[in-house]
């Protein structure tokens, strides 16, 4: 698809995620902002460990729910904000690798709530495993200037 | 409850804690450790937030799953290890405050699965605030060593 | 508690249950009416088993299912309606049994959404065993009348 | 993909199927048995309906726990069976039409564990509409004979 996010939009949810002090605290990053779909990716670092050395679950969820999150945002008007409702995870195999990238798709957006599925690949030795995948509900949050 | 957990298997909680580089990069602590239960604490850091300055769903869930982890660990023997198999977490309100505390409560232990029960509180002006809620499935890892 | 549910709308949460189709071809009842928590139960009928027996996982669903959106409404006005959003249940141990027993509990309750625990017992040979345990999501939907 | 199933196999999942009470009760029917996915689908009965007169979430839920258990047996050997260990089940849109159609896919096929996506169309006046997306985590049960 070679669709695109308006500027304006694809700007605000770079400045939104710049604002995760989570998400810099992590180390991760953006790689794509499309029309219903973010993917984010975060590079190993001994930080993110759990005890066996691997990334830890709740940095691979951390990542996957702000993937959701942006992608839900790509569909909204730029004055909307987000929030998650819930989401969940299920892990699917050790998420070892150089880094782990996760990609947030919308699968309906609604007026109050978004679906999305959440999916995490590590990155090991030049392929890509899939560690992760979850469903995510979003609330959509109107940001209203004053009413005349 | 007085019951509390052998002094061998505490101390393979702690130093399975303090091996989870995650853990300590967010800054996050063990308030207790009993059967069946083990509670950790996050205090606050502009590291941890949300687009909004609340702590991020993302930091929630890592200590939400720790803590259930943890728990999960307190009832088997000293020698298993424990692996996330999935969870999910129910955000019921901001998670604005001085500190984030997460307890994690076994609901089945099973020899294969566990089943955790995973609540969050926000301590904010001396109350405490239900952020969120969520169930997770754990598999026990049984580390064997060379048999005879 | 003994906290009671105006007669109005337990009357309209026992009309809207006797309109279910599915609850009376599973042949589930209801048990208790309380603010914030709904009980039905399901007697065992061959009708409902999976392959080896036992209540299946779907009827167990359905009835878990049912009473918390039923325990999210006893919180509601009595004109307002509720729909699922999400759920997730845990399957903690085989449904054996003369009957099921489905507790619906309001976690929140919130403008739009509404966060039920969900638990299900069997009875078997005089004992409760515990069955499954899950969370729901359940979204108000407001029947307004026309406008003026 | 034109892999097929086993004819010993395909068998056995349409035989334990066919012992599964609920889904008789339903009137559910196999729609096909491939590797690693099953379909099934439920034509609208006023039995199944919830207080609106659409399909029930705990009908939708049933047909798409069994789907996905059903999936996960096509990828065992003929004497392993399944149990559902979990499920989790996002309800998109609402289930109306002459009939639901759900699909049970592998996602990860493990040793022990094998997590499935879930997913549920209604057929509404010649059209497919998604009406509920999900996860399951189920067990394998291996079914093992006197040993010498």
């Amino acid at each position: 698809m070679g669709a695109t996010v308006p500027d304006a939009l694809a700007l605000r949810i770079r400045s939104s995620f710049d604002s995760q002090g989570l998400m810099r605290h992590l180390g991760a990053r953006i790689d794509a902002i499309r029309p219903g779909t973010v993917v984010l990716h975060l590079p190993f670092r001994p930080e993110l460990t759990q005890q066996m050395g691997y990334f830890h679950a709740g940095g691979t969820s951390a990542l996957a729910d702000s993937a959701g999150g942006y992608a839900a945002m790509t569909l909204f008007d730029p004055t909307d904000d987000v929030l998650t409702t819930e989401f969940k995870l299920n892990l699917l195999n050790p998420a070892r690798g150089e880094r782990l990238e996760a990609t947030g798709r919308v699968v309906k957006s609604g007026r109050t709530l978004s679906i999305c599925q959440l999916d995490v690949h590590a990155l090991r030795d030049g392929a890509r495993h899939h560690v992760a995948t979850g469903l995510q509900t979003l609330m959509r949050v109107r940001m209203r200037g004053p009413t005349p």
